[in-house]
């Protein structure tokens, strides 16, 4: 006999009743090719007595799988391994090293250069610091886990399925619409707003449908790289424009419209991606009606909106009067951590349905399940509440780590503090090399995950985003500590 | 006093404590301007009273706002709504035929007109029988919400929120790594894998990263409608080769190869879409030494493998020996149905490698959660006992469905009983029309959701997919009756 005490592993701990983990661990036997077909199982008694369990769970578990065809027996006495199940291993390589994907591929992918890498962490730590996500220590698990556990029943599994929802749930679009009417000065209807994996599938989708090779793209310098990514990548030219403490400069974007012929301008209006800044109330006013006069068509990427610390609130350019030209895309990301991934974009009615017909060919359907629950938490004023104690305690965190860095790191870094956001844009003394500092604090338990911008012809400065909001005070305590260390 | 009793509704079968809907549902009021900035509460004493609550209760609720800053109190007598908090929507429209998003836009998008639109359901139906899906009424509801709440702490969400997963998470790309090895004779390491949403994405980001504008690809005619879609999106040149009752003509492939210059053959050898054909055994040995030899690079879209009906499952071409030129995707959306979009492209390692960062730029990670519980059911043995009993399933009511039809519809319909998968491709007599059975039917409750295809140079007839898999046997006696009775 196989040695089942060993093989087969009972974890009375689990949710799952015992003779159904015999069955499943039997199952994987079978498939491993541990158990062959026509192998004869042993006797319910014996097999109770070897794993110290009631021969009724072992009777238990085998007629589970007679049900399922895994096994068949004789007389409710002898069982064997059914040998009408069909064996895929033997039939293929024993030996990895003759797979076919072993091989290189003859395709060559040139195109695919620029696109920056994300660096994986493998490396141990105590502290790690991102970009500029938020503190998912705070997210309602309770109550996804209870609207989950509400909304996955056959029924409504049923009747979601038979629903497209390519551009989004019809209830989520209801409710966000709404939310994002209350919140940001739209006045939408669901039929301008598409849902999408994140801001990213957003900025993709509209770039696609707009650009084509050659045409150029007007964004700041630096900018959101993995945007400017995606222009690249869609064979467009950039053309920058630098961005000071009142964000885009908007006199050098009307200069360089005059000049060029422009398809597109991307621009980041609050705490602009990587550098913090927000685009100031005349430069906006100024920004719309460039907008208008030149017809331009314009992507605001707002990733960071729901977070502002002060009291008036700066309004996007989408509820400004644009004619329809600016396209405005956004995440709930960035409220529910980076494993929710909901974005969204908002334009015309007509610009939309063509978008939903480029999103079918990437992407069928979004995550019913998680935008019904969002729904459900808007409807019923829960996620506003979510946002202003978020808000709150990122506030907070932003004041102690500007404070303390100010105080502790003038030597190293110069900022300044944004009006929201989840950043610090870290702007390093020339004495110092941040990729040293990266190196030496990551030696030290202290990672950074955001990127490293360095000094070149855009850029004076080595900068790097400094993320606060996931961060405790002892946390950002350590952070600073670390870096106060190896730079004295 | 404005009616709290009508505005406030209190569920008291919801999961949320009563205190805490008082306080979301004030929230909505002062975000929807009912309650304005400065406006005064009712007492605690007084709003009980007329919500017939205990007094306590309404206490709870303002404690929780005045925490977050919605309301403020005077000495803990007089509450007030905080004057501190932005108003959005004065600011803005009031009317909203003057939204900007009522424009239409400058833009053009010839380039989206091939793309098919698939019709939303709106008329009530009776039965509804799709194209080709899973039932959801054996979808594994208890084990995923329990899964579900197992993973959701703040200490699981923290760790994956560090991870990068744009691949996948990694847990799952092992699991099913080993899944795919075990069931499909594959040989491949997690290396070889990259998780998505849904086959539809791996097929586009696997053709965006082979075409350019005036390649020529391979294609069966028909064909996967949103696959063609995805190849014209791309600029490429459509060659096309017939199918017959052993699946694609290898030899006209062959012919094809000789007389053009082929960059990308797009193939589904198990039970081709529309017309659920399999590849014989002779033409994929035939067509694996057309691939070697030719290099020439092949999608293999197999997103129905696991519904197989007979003894001995063909095996992918992927198994065979292809020289690393195979790039074979598929999907668990076909298990576990279209909520849950989880599909994966296989290939060499570099090309993945350059196929990760074209996804970085689409949709920078996946659904964390829903790959870790399905690589718990992997894990477990549960998955491949869920397939086993879906299998048993389909097949069962694809043998009901086809002795049906072939007694009840022969004078409308041929077909020929396919060797797995979850659709009969029903050929109708040319005595019919298509499109007026589909809106009869309808009228009659029987709702189609699967394209018609109608009869043109390549298609002999017109023919639509019947998908059997998630109608039990009361549906199938339903639709084919409404056929029936519709034709005599």
């Amino acid at each position: 006999m196989l040695p089942f005490k060993t093989l087969l592993r009972i974890d009375r701990n689990s949710t799952e009743a015992v003779f159904k983990q015999i069955a499943s661990q039997l199952v994987l036997l079978i498939q491993k090719g541990i158990l062959l077909p026509g192998v004869q199982l042993p006797s319910a008694r014996v097999l109770a007595a070897e794993l110290e369990l009631h021969r009724k769970t072992i009777m238990a578990a085998y007629n589970d799988l007679i049900t399922e065809d895994w096994i068949i027996s004789k007389e409710r006495k002898e069982y064997r391994v059914s040998t009408l199940l069909p064996i895929i291993k033997p039939r293929t390589y024993a030996d990895k090293a003759k797979s076919s994907y072993k091989a290189k591929s003859i395709l060559s992918f040139d195109r695919l250069e620029h696109v920056p890498l994300l660096k994986t962490i493998t490396a141990d730590f105590k502290v790690l610091v991102n970009d500029g996500f938020p503190d998912v220590n705070i997210f309602p698990i309770e109550r996804f886990s209870g609207e989950y556990r509400r909304l996955l029943t056959h029924q409504h599994l049923k009747k979601t399925s038979s629903n497209l929802n390519i551009d989004g749930c019809s209830i989520f679009k209801e409710a966000l619409s709404l939310f994002l009417n209350d919140t940001r000065g739209l006045n939408i209807e669901p039929e301008n707003l598409m849902v999408t994996r994140g801001a990213q599938m957003a900025i993709y989708i509209a770039a696609s449908m707009i650009i084509k090779p050659g045409d150029k793209v007007l964004v700041t310098t630096p900018s959101y790289f993995f945007a400017d990514a995606i222009f690249r990548q869609l064979g467009a030219e950039l053309i920058t424009i630098p961005v000071d403490d009142d964000g885009a400069d908007v006199n050098a974007l009307e200069d360089a419209l005059l000049r060029n012929k422009i398809k597109l301008l991307y621009i980041i209006p609050h705490h602009h991606h990587p550098t913090t800044v927000t685009l100031s109330s005349p430069r906006r006013t100024k920004l719309l009606e460039i907008i208008t006069t030149h017809q331009l068509t314009v992507i605001e990427d707002d990733y960071d909106y729901d977070f502002q610390y002060q009291y008036s609130p700066y309004l996007p350019l989408a509820s400004g009067a644009h004619g329809g030209n600016v396209i405005y895309i956004g995440s709930l990301t960035k409220v529910l951590g980076p494993n929710f991934r909901i974005g969204y974009m908002i334009s015309t009615s007509d610009f939309l349905s063509s978008a939903i017909k480029l999103k079918t060919l990437i992407d069928l359907r979004g995550d019913v399940l998680t935008e019904e629950i969002i729904a459900s938490l808007m409807q019923s004023g829960e996620f506003s509440r979510f946002i202003m104690k978020a808000n709150k305690l990122y506030r907070d965190r932003c004041n102690y780590a500007a404070n303390l860095i100010t105080n502790e790191l003038s030597h190293l870094v110069d900022f300044k503090k944004p009006q929201g956001g989840m950043a610090l844009w870290l702007k390093f003394n020339e004495n110092y090399q941040l990729a040293n500092i990266i190196n030496k604090s990551a030696s030290m338990g202290l990672q950074f995950t955001g990127r490293g911008y360095f000094r070149d012809k855009d850029l004076s400065h080595d900068a790097i985003r400094f993320g606060f909001a996931a961060l405790n005070e002892h946390e950002i305590d350590f952070a600073v500590d670390i870096l106060k260390k190896i730079t004295s």
